[in-house]
C-alpha cells in the first residue's frame, strides 16, 4: 500500500499489548502494530498503560485489568475505551477495533471507517441480535467463525499471523507430549491427562489458572484431583511466558489439543507447528482450516481416538510443518491483509460520499488446505466467495 | 409542564418493567412511564419484552434476563439496547437512560438530549475516568451518591418516588421484625439475624437468592448455617412480589436495615415508612436523607446499638410516619422533577444552537429533614446549592 494511513488499534483493556502470557488477541494487535508501523503508517494503539509498542500509546487503564486480579464486568471498563477512542476518533483515517461486541457500536457511532476484528466465538445467544442491520468493515479470523453468521455481509476473513521465525526448532527434543492453554474445562485439560495415560507418555501442563470464581472452583474441584490422580507422569508447570512456552512445544513430541469448543482460530496450534511439533486435536471451530491431518498431526474425536494417533507422530516431517506453517500464518501475510480491508474500507466511504454505490469488500484469501475432511464446504465457498 | 413531549424512557434488559420482585430502578421506571403517559406525553418504553408499559414499548430483549437465569457479563445486552435506542433516536425529544454507566457513552453520540439516571453506587474503580468531560443530563437519587462526585455538573439530584397511597396500613401488626433485600453481604442479612436475637424479637426475612456463583455460595456458606443457628425465631420467606412485601411491612413492629454499604436511595425504607412501621437502620448512604432520626425510626452502628433501639419503636407515630413519607416520595414530586430536567435540557440544547450560553440546570428541591445527625451537611450544602 503506497500511501501512508493514520491508524488507530483498539486493544481490549485486559491484558497488556503484548500480554506477558495469555492473551491471544493482544498477541495479534502487537503483531499487527509493529507491521504497520514499519510500513510507514502513523499508528496510534489504544491500550493498556504498561503496554509496550512502537508509535502513540493511548493508555485506556493504567495496567491490564486481568494481571490486576480483576474479574468482574467488562462494561465499564470498555465503555471508558469506547471514550477514549471516539473522543479522538477525528484524527484517524481508520479505527481498527478488537473489543468484540463493543466494536459493533463503536462501528455504528464513529465518524470514520472502523474495521473490526472479532476474535473469540460468535455463536452467542445476543449475537442474532447484535449482527441485526451490521456495519461494514467486519472481519472474522476464520471461515469456521464467519460461517456461523452467514447473513453477516463480511468484509473479509483474515487468520491470524505471528512472528514465528525466530521459535525454536530441533532442540532438546524428548518424549513428552504438553497441553498450552487455560484452566476451563472447554479447552479439555482433564481430557489432555487422560489422553497422556492412554498413550503412556508424561505430559507438562501450561496454563493459566483464571481468577474467578468459577474458574478457581474448576481447577480445585476438577483440574487438580485430576492431576493428583494421574501421578508423576504429568507435570503442572502454571503460566508460561512466550519464550518458555515456545521452549516446551520445541522439546515436545506432540501437543495435545482435546479442547471441545468452536475454537476461532486457534494460536497455540501456529505455535507448536511453527516448532515443528505436531498437534493431536478434535476437529473442531477453525483447526480444520490450519492443521492438514496426517501432514501437521492428526484429528481424533475422543480420548481413546487421540491417544491412538501419537504413536503415528514419528512418521511426519517436522521441518515441512515448520516451513509450512511460517509461510502461512507470517505476520506480513496477516498485515497485507489488513492494508487491503483498510483500503476497501476507505473507497468505500469515498464512493458513497461520491454518491457511487457502496462496494463489497474482499473475500477470503488463504484456500482452507484441510482436505476432503474439511468442514461445511459448501459454506466455506459461499463465504470466500471461491 | 404545558408542552407535550416524546420521551424515551430506556430500561436495562435485566428485569422487566414493572419487576415481578426485585428491581428498584424497573419500579422507578414504571411509575415515571405511567406518569408521564397520564400527563399526555408520547412515551416509548425500551425496556424487556415481558414488561407491561402504557405507551409504546420497544422489547429489547424477549425477557428479564435475570428471570432467565443469565447472570454472564453485562456488556453484549447492554450494547443491544444502546443499538435499539440509537436506531430510533430522532424520533424522541428527549432519550431519559437508565442503564448505569452505558448511559455516559449514550449520552456522548446520542443526537438528541439524553438525561441519565444513576440508580446504583458511583463509588467504583473506573468511575473517575468515566466522568472525565462527563456530558449535561447526569442526575442523582441522593445527595450523598451525587456527593462522591462533585466535580460532575450534576444537573439534578432526584429523589426516588413510588406511587405509595394502596399500602395497608394498621392491619393485623405483630411483635415481628422484618427483612427485605437480597441474600448478599452488603444488605446485611446475617446482622439482622443477630439483632432479633439480640431483641429476642422473631424475624420475618423475605429475600432474593441470586443465581451467580458468588451469591449462591454466600447462601449456603454464610446466611443458611446462620438460619440454622438461629432456629425457630427466624423464619426464612424467599422472594416475595409487591403485595406479599408491603403486607409483610405492614404487620411488622419494625424493619431492619443492617446493611453496610453507601446505599444509594434504599425504596425499602420509604416502602416499609409507608406501611407506617418503623426502620432501624446503620447511617448509611442516603438513609439520612430519607429517614428522620428518632421520628421515622432510629439509626445504630452496630447490631447492639440497633437492637438497642427496637424498644424504643413503640413510642413513634407510625401515622405521622406514613404521611409524611407519602407526601416527600410520591411519584407525582418524582415527575414534576424530571419534567423539570427535560424542560432545562432542552432549552440548554435550544440556547446553544442559538449561539447562547450554555445554563446549568436545577439543582436539589428536597431538604434533609434528617436534622443536626444528617452527614456530611457541607457536601450536601455545596451540591444542592443551599
Amino acid at each position: 500500500m503506497a500511501r501512508s494511513l493514520r491508524i488507530a488499534q483498539v486493544a481490549p483493556p485486559f491484558e497488556r499489548v503484548p500480554p506477558r502470557a495469555y492473551g491471544g488477541t493482544e498477541r495479534i494487535v502487537h503483531g499487527l502494530v509493529n507491521e504497520l508501523d514499519r510500513r510507514g503508517h502513523e499508528v496510534t494503539t489504544f491500550a493498556s498503560g504498561d503496554s509496550a509498542v512502537p508509535g502513540r500509546h493511548i493508555a485506556t487503564v493504567d495496567e491490564g485489568l486481568r494481571l490486576k486480579g480483576y474479574a468482574g464486568d467488562s462494561l465499564p471498563y470498555m465503555q471508558l475505551t469506547l471514550h477514549e477512542v471516539l473522543a479522538r476518533a477525528t484524527e484517524f483515517d481508520i479505527i481498527h477495533s478488537h473489543l468484540e461486541w463493543a466494536s459493533l457500536l463503536l462501528a455504528r457511532v464513529s465518524p470514520v471507517p472502523v474495521v473490526t476484528t472479532f476474535h473469540g466465538r460468535l455463536d452467542l445467544p445476543w449475537a442474532d441480535a447484535l449482527f441485526r442491520d451490521p456495519p461494514t468493515g467486519l472481519v472474522a479470523i476464520s471461515e469456521n467463525q464467519a460461517s456461523t453468521h452467514p447473513d453477516v455481509p463480511w468484509a473479509a476473513v483474515v487468520h491470524n499471523g505471528l512472528r514465528l521465525t525466530e521459535t525454536p526448532f530441533g532442540t532438546n527434543r524428548t518424549e513428552a507430549l504438553c497441553f498450552v492453554g487455560r484452566v476451563v474445562p472447554e479447552k479439555g485439560i482433564v481430557e489432555a491427562i487422560d489422553i497422556a495415560l492412554k498413550a503412556g507418555r508424561p505430559l507438562k501442563i501450561a496454563a493459566k489458572a483464571g481468577p474467578t470464581t468459577i474458574e478457581r472452583d474448576y481447577f480445585e474441584n476438577v483440574f487438580q484431583p485430576a492431576l493428583e490422580k494421574a501421578g508423576s507422569l504429568v507435570e503442572y508447570l502454571g503460566e508460561l511466558d512466550q519464550g518458555e512456552r515456545d521452549r516446551l512445544f520445541a522439546e515436545s513430541y506432540a501437543t495435545l489439543m482435546p479442547g471441545s469448543w468452536p475454537e476461532p482460530f486457534g494460536l497455540v496450534l501456529i505455535e507448536s507447528l511453527a516448532c515443528g511439533t505436531p498437534v493431536i486435536a478434535r476437529r473442531i471451530g477453525a483447526l480444520p482450516e490450519i492443521l492438514r491431518d496426517g501432514i501437521d498431526g492428526f484429528f481424533g474425536d475422543d480420548e481413546t481416538a487421540m491417544a491412538f494417533k501419537v504413536d503415528r507422530v514419528g512418521d511426519l516431517d517436522r521441518r515441512a510443518i515448520r516451513e509450512s506453517v511460517l509461510e502461512r500464518f507470517s505476520v506480513e501475510r496477516m498485515t497485507d491483509r489488513y492494508e487491503a480491508v483498510y483500503g476497501a474500507q476507505l473507497e468505500a466511504r469515498h464512493n458513497a460520499r461520491a454518491g457511487r454505490p457502496v462496494v463489497r469488500v474482499i473475500g477470503a484469501e488463504e484456500a482452507s488446505e484441510s482436505g476432503p475432511s474439511s468442514a461445511r464446504p459448501d459454506r466455506q465457498g459461499a463465504l470466500s466467495g471461491r
